[in-house]
Order: C-alpha cells, then sequence, then structure tokens
C-alpha cells in the first residue's frame, strides 16, 4: 500500500540533504542517471511495451505520446545532460545590503523543497521532472497518468539507482505506484511535506489541480493569444507573423488563435490574409464585418472568443481602434501572450502597457513565449498566473529566497 | 444588497485604469486622502463611536484596537503620506535582454490587479491597505471585522470622495458593507475579479482564509521562533539577544518564543539567564536537563514546541550538538525567523544554510525581522510561505512582472 505520509516524510528528508549540495555533485548525479538511462534502455522499453499493450485500445494521438523507442530514450538523456550543464540558481543571491542597525542581509535563493508533479500518461515528463527538481535541489513526488505507471516505475528505478550510486538519497525522486484518484487527491493536500504542486498537460487536468489542491499550485498552459494587425501595420510582415503564429504549431499553448483586425485595413487586407491561411489548412471564424468581407468564413459564435482551439482554427474580428481591440483582448485572453503588428510607435507602447498578459509582443510571433527561446536553457512551464512567475518559468521558479542576516549582537529598540 | 461580483468588475476596471497612473498622479492621490482624513475627523470618529457602543462588552484589549482618536486619525493621515513618499515598484523593470532571434525582451513590474484585504476589526488597517495598494496600482475590496463596519464605511468615504476630487476612480478602494460569513466566503471564490487575497490578522483568521480560498493568498503571520544559544556564543551578548527578543513586544509574530541552548554552556549559565529572563516576567517552561538546571522552570509539554505563545512565556531545551537544535528547528519552526548566538564561524554559517526560515541570523534579536527595519518603507506583512514573496514584504510584494518584447517582424523557425 502507498504511504503518502511516509513517501512525503522520505521527500522531505531528502530536500534537506540536497539543498546542502553542491553544484558539482548535483551534475554528476544528473550524468549518471543519463549514462544510466541509456544503458537501460531494454528494461525501459520492456515495461513501456506493457503499457502500451494494455493502451492498445486507445486513440493513436494518446499512445503515440505514451510509446517510448531507443532513440527518445536516449532524447531523455541528452535532456539530463542538457540540464547538468545549466546555471544552478540557488548559487546566486538576489540581494544583499547592510540596515540602519548594522546588519547584513543577503537575499539568497534556495530550493522551494518538495515538488509535487501531477501529469498524464508522457514518460518523458518524468525524466524530464526529476532533472529539474535536482539541479535546483528540490526532491520531487511524481503522479503521472495512469496509463504510463509501468514505464514509469522503471524510469524511476532506474533514476534512484544512479542518485544512489552519486551518494544521492534515492528519495529525492519517488513516483506513486498506485494510480488511483484518491490518492492523486490525497497529494493535493499534503501541505505538511510538499511546498508546491505542478501540474502539467491539458486545460482539464490542470484545472482540476487547481481548484481541489490546497498546496500552492503553479499554474501552467492555457493559451487563447491574439494577434491584432493594425492600421499601420507593415502588412506583409502581418502576413508572416499571424501564418508562423498560427500555423507552424498549432497545438501548442503560445499559437495565435485569435486575429483582430483594424477596419481601415480589413476591407482590403483580409481578403489576401484569408486566403494565405486557408492555404495552410486554416478554418476561418469571423464577426459579422470579417464575414462580409471574406464570405468564405463561418460566422464566429460567442464562445469562440473564450476557446482555445489548439488546432487549425482562427476566429477573427474586425475593430475599429486599438482601444477597442486591447478592451476585447483584456476581456477575452488567458493572459498568456499578446501580439500587435504596427508601424505605429505609440500604438505599439500602448499595446506593451495596455495589455494584462504575461508576454505582450510588438512586431513579433506568439511563438517565441518559450523558455529556450527566452534564453532560460530550460523550461518548467509557461505561468499564466501572477504570483510567484509569470510567463516562461526557467529553474529559478522552482526556488524562492532565504534572509541570511549577519549581526554583531544588534537588538532592536 | 451588495452584489460582490458588481464590486469585482468595477475593481478590475478601476485597477486597468490605476495600472496606466504616473506615480505622481498616485502620490498627489494619497496626498489628497490624508488631508481628507483630517478634516473628517469628527464624521469619523462619530461613526467609530456607534462601533465602540455596540462593542462595549467586548474585552478591552479589543475595543483598544477598535478605537479611534483624533491622534489615530491623524496617525492614519501621517502614514499615507510616508506611502506617498516611497519609491514607486511599477516605475522598474527587473531585468532586460536581447534574444538569438534579435528581440529585446524587459521584464516591467507591473500591479497584481485587485487585492482583496480580509481582516479583524481595526480600522487603521482600512486606511493602510487603502494607501498600500493605491500606491503599488492596485485597486482593493476590503473586509474588516463586523464591528468596525461604521468606522470603516465612514473611512472609506473619505477616502473614494479624495479619490474622485484627484480624478481617481473612487472605485479603487471598496468596502463590503454586509459583513455576513457568506459574503467573506463569496468574496474567498471571487477568482475572475479578484488576483490576490491577504488576510491580516490572528492566525485563526489567516488559516481560515488559507483553507477556503481557491483565490491564491498570501499567507502572512505566524511565527514560532527560536532563539540557539551555541557552546561558542558571547554570553552577554547572548542575554542581551534572548531577553530583547522575548520581551520587548512579546504580542508579536517575531518575538521568540524557543529557547535552545548547548548543553556545554547550560549548566553555567542557563540559570544566569533565566533569572535575568524571570525578573522580566518571563514564565520559563523547560525539557527534563533544563528542569534539572533550573527547578523553578515548569516542565514543558510535547505541545509546547509547536505553539505561538504571544506573551511572556519561553520553553527551553538543551541540545547535544548545534545539529539536533538545528533538526528540532526544522521539525517545529513556522518558517518565520530563528537566530543563532555564536562566535564561532562555521557553527553560524552552517545555520544560516541549514535552518528552512524566511530570516535566519547569526547574532541579532529576531525582533529585526520587519519591513521598516529591512530599509523597505512600508510593510504590507511578514510571509510565511515560499512561493511570491518570503519575509518581509514591501511595496513589490503586491506587483507582478509582465514581459514586453519588441520585434522586427520576427517569426519562429
Amino acid at each position: 500500500m502507498t504511504d503518502l505520509m511516509q513517501m512525503g516524510q522520505a521527500a522531505q528528508t531528502a530536500a534537506r540533504q540536497l539543498s546542502q549540495l553542491t553544484a558539482a555533485a548535483k551534475n554528476l548525479a544528473l550524468l549518471k542517471m543519463a549514462t544510466a538511462l541509456e544503458a537501460a534502455t531494454p528494461e525501459i522499453l520492456e515495461a513501456n511495451a506493457a503499457d502500451l499493450a494494455a493502451a492498445s485500445a486507445l486513440p493513436a494521438k494518446f499512445t503515440d505520446r505514451l510509446k517510448l523507442t531507443p532513440a527518445r530514450v536516449a532524447d531523455m538523456a541528452s535532456g539530463l545532460r542538457a540540464v547538468a550543464a545549466l546555471d544552478d540558481p540557488t548559487e546566486k543571491a538576489d540581494k544583499g545590503w547592510r540596515t540602519g542597525a548594522g546588519l547584513f542581509i543577503v537575499q539568497q535563493r534556495v530550493p522551494l523543497g518538495v515538488v509535487g508533479m501531477i501529469y498524464e500518461a508522457r514518460p518523458n515528463v518524468t525524466v524530464d521532472a526529476a532533472g529539474l527538481t535536482l539541479k535546483s535541489g528540490n526532491a520531487v513526488i511524481l503522479r503521472g497518468g495512469k496509463e504510463a505507471l509501468h514505464s514509469n516505475i522503471a524510469l524511476a528505478k532506474v533514476l534512484q539507482q544512479a542518485l544512489h550510486a552519486a551518494g544521492l538519497p534515492a528519495e529525492a525522486l519517488q513516483v506513486i505506484a498506485d494510480p488511483s484518484r484518491a490518492l492523486a487527491s490525497q497529494m493535493m493536500h499534503l501541505t505538511d511535506y510538499i511546498d508546491v504542486l505542478i501540474p502539467r498537460g491539458g486545460a482539464g487536468l490542470i484545472r482540476a489541480v487547481v481548484q481541489e489542491a490546497t498546496v500552492p499550485v503553479i499554474e501552467t498552459g492555457a493559451g487563447n493569444c491574439h494577434i491584432y494587425v493594425d492600421r499601420a501595420a507593415d502588412l506583409a510582415m502581418a502576413t508572416a507573423i499571424v501564418v508562423n503564429a498560427k500555423v507552424q504549431r498549432p497545438s501548442v499553448c503560445n499559437a495565435a488563435e485569435k486575429l483582430l483586425i483594424h477596419r481601415a485595413v480589413a476591407e482590403a487586407y483580409l481578403p489576401v490574409l484569408a486566403q494565405e491561411l486557408q492555404r495552410h489548412g486554416v478554418a476561418l471564424r469571423g464577426d459579422a464585418a470579417a464575414c462580409a468581407i471574406v464570405p468564405s468564413m463561418t460566422p464566429a459564435t460567442a464562445e469562440d472568443w473564450d476557446t482555445e482551439y489548439n488546432d487549425l482554427i482562427m476566429a477573427v474580428k474586425v475593430v475599429d481602434s486599438e482601444a477597442v481591440a486591447i478592451a476585447h483582448i483584456n476581456a477575452h485572453n488567458t493572459k498568456h501572450s499578446e501580439t500587435i503588428v504596427t508601424g505605429d510607435y505609440a500604438a505599439g507602447e500602448q499595446f506593451l502597457n495596455q495589455v494584462d498578459a504575461a508576454c505582450v509582443y510588438v512586431n513579433a510571433s506568439t511563438r517565441f513565449t518559450d523558455g529556450q527561446e527566452f534564453g532560460f536553457g530550460a523550461e518548467i512551464g509557461i505561468s499564466t498566473q501572477k504570483l510567484h512567475a509569470r510567463g516562461p518559468m526557467g529553474l529559478s521558479a522552482l526556488t524562492t529566497t532565504k534572509y541570511q542576516i549577519r549581526g554583531a549582537g544588534q537588538i532592536r529598540e
């Protein structure tokens, strides 16, 4: 029987040890984990085959993400080596200053402690999460989708052996072997032992965790992203950006879902842009004005403006001014990524200042909202909340700070 | 009837306006609010008298915090003027850099949006919260203790008139006029309109909000703080620090509640320290070893180690090593403030690195954990959580960031 409380205690003890390690010790363990994964490829694929056999009735899209191959195991190992090469966020202090009373205060970066991850049946997330949490000095408790259970147990076993071989506590990484809903629920309330929960997966999974958990959650993912083509846009640039943001990878959260276009350019430009999007297989849904200009569009419903399609679909609205575009975005967006295309300086600045979102762009594709593109090396996810972290999260999102205060006997007057 | 949804919408609209204001415009409003409070002292005291009359059966400790006087109204006005003089956190950017794709990214500080405050029957918190949230560009919805309702409504009316006179939206500051529990509960779930909830008050209030709210909460306050007197301590310094931390203001969260003392110095030093504490009226509770050395101590129970007394009581434990002291602290503290007194360099560093708390001290009183002492000017509270903000929170804890990204037509390859 899985005893979550016991797992939590073991994770907390391991986290205390991890918090004291040098970057070199953690990097050594990450490299050993990578080598161990490659060496254990046959066992991992065998466990994965059992999962795949049990999931054979499920759609190909689902089993495709569940399936491991020698190349995918090698990719996981490369991922761990890449994390080893990153800077250790806990080696940095944010600030240091001396107070009026003569105390010297350092705001030091420290690990969060124990991270809980809840995710779908994707074994690669198991390895990814193990690497990122270890590098940032945290222990992790993993609860993946039940269809990947054999794969996850096999991966965890290999990674734990490597941790042990590197002289680190194996309990730094634990997989919940009981896939029941009751245990996931218990995990979401384990406030004494888990410092933060990070759900990774579809909107439904994330919403369920946010609503149920009493452990603090870092929310990631939903993206109803807009592109506003201003009256002063360079229209060739607008076409390139809209097509890239919609078409290059429509299933991801930073893909654009909505197009707002200024009435002054709609009549002449929308037919050209629509044709280009349709040529790329995009189904267009328009408001009345857009449909009047491009009759091949389907009329959009009220629901469309709040929907993240994650698909080759785009809804189009004609607006009378930038102010209307900004108000529409602030009313319907998921606070993820928004772009204006304009050659007008004031229009760009107004958009940057008034749109409420994690990432606001002038003249660039929303697809750049990404930890790698931002230069963070690794990405934990993209936060759409306002507390703790907002936008693409690098390793430092898995840390907090501690004030270390050095005195000489000061007492308060 | 109070319509919270309508209040939330109005607050959100006001917050959008506030987020675009210059510091000068906000400061002008703060100064007008201060002047208006002073001018309206008679009306405010009249409303307060009604609250006091209804609360006459309540304990003096309670009514003392409820009671307003001309001097206390003047203090509130001074507080607003002090906030006007502080730096505006939203005028700063945290970072700026150019990416590989040539995008220029600025991580700009921006207001959180709408802040909800839930607090006890202390009218000064109404004005304090109004000032801090306005300065940081946020709208605020206030739900104070029902015994202060007339006072809060009178204060809000004066402050709203001043906001209006300064050309700002009066809905930047709203008081919930219905003191029912049901409405407080509704407020804790108003995720569409309130960006963060800050409970201020006793441990019970804070726990209740943390457990019920689905709106993100910034947790403040509980402090089971320890002082560890190491074998290498300067004992005169230790006495000064322990007495200061325990006695100077025992009711506050950064007062020390527990004393750990190394066995090597306990026999000779504990009687001296105990006598000094007892001379200041402190009731001591000891573990077996401490009671054996100082028989006038009461034996401590298991519960004592987890209790925040907020009173002239201190529990004392004799430990065999610093490692034992650190393990005890990490098992029982509330992650607030912890001090070691030592002359040993390695002992001090070990304590700073291994104790898990917002503020960890060497050779200083825990009483310095305070926004003013840290040099933050204002203090929203002291966070004992790990996400978003940890330790004393200045105005920047009421902000988040937004990535503003300037491009030249970049699309993702």
